[in-house]
C-alpha cells in the first residue's frame, strides 16, 4: 500500500485543530510542534488497524488525530522534564521560547488530542475516550517511574518492562484498538489489535534502546560514558547486571563497559528480546482477517524492525 | 440548604481517583495538591445547578470531582508559570518537588479529570466531554492572554474582559451548564444556568482583581507598588487609563497611583462592574424554576459578592 496519499490526508486532519480565539503565545509554538511531523507511525496505525477490519479510513482519521496530538504533547512536556535541547533536528518548544510557553502548548495539544477523538464519526465514544483517558494516564505514570530509575542504584528487568509499556507501548496498543473501533470490529478481533500493538510497542521500545548504543558507539560511545559515569540505568546496565555484580558496572570505564557487553552477550540478548516481541505482534496479526490493510501492517511493522536508528 | 454533607460526599468522590500502578512521583503531589482543598466552588455549581433543575446529587457527583480536578490542574501547571511559590498557604508543587514533577502532576490532574466526567451516569455524554473539552482550551487561551499582558504596552477593557472569561469564568459557565446536563434539563434551562455561571464567574474574578488591591492596601499596597514598577497591566491600571494618559500612570508613585484611583473614581467604577455580574447572575437564576437548590445557588452567590477576600 502506497502510504503518501494516507499520510497527506493525515497531515491535513492534524493540522485542522480548531481553537477559539487567536493567542500567538498558545498557538504558535502548537502550530510549530505539529510542523515538524515525525514518522506519524502512531496515526498510521489507527487507520491502517481500522482498515484491517474493514473499516472506512475515513472514519479512523479524528482517531489518528488524537494519538498523534497525545503524543505531541508527550513529547513537549517529556522534553523540558528531560532537559533535551532539541526534537526533530529543531529546538524543543522550552529551547526556542521558554517552559511556560512549553507548559502550556503541552496541556494545549492534549485538549485538542480530547477535540479530534469527540470527533469520531463511528465507534462506542465513551468506551474510545475511557481507553484514550486511562492511556494518557499510563504514559503519565511511566514518565513518573523513568524519573524515578534515574534516582535507583537498581532496576530489574520486569520493571524496565513495565515502565516502557507505560511510556511507550501502551500509546501504540492504544491507536491500534482505537483503529478497530472506528471499524465497529468485533471484540476477539479489536482484542488481537490491541495485543499486537503492545508487542509492537514493546519490541519498538527494546530495539530504540539498543539503537540509542550501537549509533552511540559508532559516534565514540559519547552517551553511553556519559550514562555511566551519571549511573543512569538502562537496557543494558539492567541485562548485564543479571550476570555480574550491579556495583562493578559504574565502576567501569567505557571500553571495559563495552567489552563487558560483548562477552555477556548482552546486545545479542537485547536483539533476543525485541525480535520476540516482533515475531508475536506478526503472529497477532496472522489471526486476523486477511487484506490489503493487514498486509500494510506486517510491511510497516518489518520497516520498523529493519531501521537503522 | 446545609454544604457539610454535600461537601463530605465531594471530598470523597474528588480523592477517589482510579491509578493503575504505584508510582510515588506521580502520585504524591496529586494527593498533597488534593488534600489542600480550597473552597470547592466550582463542584458545588455542578450539583447546585443539577439539583436546581431536580436532577439527583448522586448522579452530579462525578461531573462535580471532574471540574475540581480540572481546576486543580490549572492551578498546578499556572503556579509555574506565575512562579507563585504558596497555594492556599502551603508551598506549591513546584517549590515543595520541582517543576518536572509539577507538571506531569498537571497532566495527571488533567487525566483524572477526563477519567470521572467520562464516569457521569446521566447526560448526553458525548456533548458534555465536548463542553468539557472546549473549556480546557478556552482556559489554556485565557493563560495565554495572561501571559501576553504582561508584555503589552497597554491592553484596553474588553481585552481584559475577554482574557478574564477565558481565564476563569469559562470553567464556572461549564460547571454550572454540566450540572444541567446531569439532570437531564431542558435546553432553554440549561442555557440560562450556563449564563448565570459565566455571569457569576466574571463577577467572581472583576471582584477578586479588585480585593487584591483593597487588601494590599491594608497591608501597605506592597503588590500594587511592585506590580506598578514592573509595568503590569492590571484591572485598576486598564481602567484608569481610560480617564488619563497611560504613560502617566506608570511614571507615579504608589501613593499618587492611590491618590488618582480614588479621584477618578475606578475603585467605584470596579466595584459596580462586579455588582452587575453578580446582578445578571442572580436574573438568571430567578427565570429558573424556584426550589431549594434555587435558592442555594442565590446563597452561594451572595457569599461570593459579600466575601473580605
Amino acid at each position: 500500500m502506497n502510504f503518501d496519499s494516507l499520510l497527506k490526508e493525515l497531515e491535513h486532519e492534524i493540522s485542522q485543530i480548531q481553537g477559539f480565539y487567536p493567542v500567538a503565545t498558545f498557538y504558535d509554538p502548537i502550530h510549530y510542534v505539529l510542523a515538524l511531523k515525525g514518522k506519524r507511525i502512531r496515526p498510521l496505525l489507527v487507520i491502517l488497524s481500522s482498515m484491517a477490519l474493514n473499516g472506512k479510513k475515513e472514519d479512523a482519521y479524528d482517531a489518528a488525530a488524537a494519538v498523534e496530538l497525545l503524543h505531541n504533547f508527550t513529547l513537549v512536556h517529556d522534553d523540558i522534564m528531560d532537559e533535551d535541547d532539541t526534537r526533530r533536528g529543531k529546538p524543543t518548544v522550552h529551547k526556542k521560547w521558554n517552559i511556560s510557553t512549553a507548559i502550556l502548548a503541552g496541556d494545549g495539544l492534549m485538549g485538542f488530542a480530547f477535540q479530534k477523538l469527540l470527533q469520531s464519526p463511528k465507534g462506542p465514544i465513551r468506551k474510545m475516550a475511557k481507553r484514550f483517558t486511562d492511556a494518557m494516564i499510563i504514559i503519565c505514570e511511566g514518565q513518573g517511574l523513568d524519573k524515578e530509575f534515574e534516582k535507583k542504584e537498581s532496576v530489574v528487568f520486569d520493571e524496565y518492562l513495565n515502565m516502557i509499556y507505560r511510556k511507550t507501548a501502551s500509546l501504540i496498543e492504544l491507536s491500534c484498538e482505537l483503529g478497530g473501533y472506528t471499524a465497529s470490529g468485533k471484540t476477539s478481533h479489536i482484542k488481537l489489535l490491541s495485543k499486537f500493538g503492545r508487542s509492537l510497542g514493546m519490541g519498538f521500545q527494546v530495539q530504540d534502546d539498543l539503537l540509542d548504543i550501537t549509533a552511540e558507539e559508532e559516534t565514540l560511545g559519547k552517551d553511553v560514558g556519559s550514562d555511566l559515569r551519571m549511573h543512569k540505568q538502562t537496557l543494558l546496565t539492567i541485562l548485564l547486571a543479571q550476570k555480574i555484580d550491579e556495583r562493578a558496572i559504574f565502576k567501569m570505564n567505557l571500553s571495559d563497559f563495552k567489552r563487558a557487553l560483548a562477552d555477556y552477550g548482552v546486545l545479542q540478548q537485547a536483539r533476543e528480546i525485541y525480535l520476540k516481541y516482533f515475531s508475536d505482534a506478526q503472529n497477532y496479526l496472522r489471526q486476523l482477517p486477511d487484506n490489503a490493510a493487514n498486509d500494510s501492517l506486517r510491511e510497516l511493522c518489518d520497516t520498523i524492525k529493519n531501521r537503522g536508528k
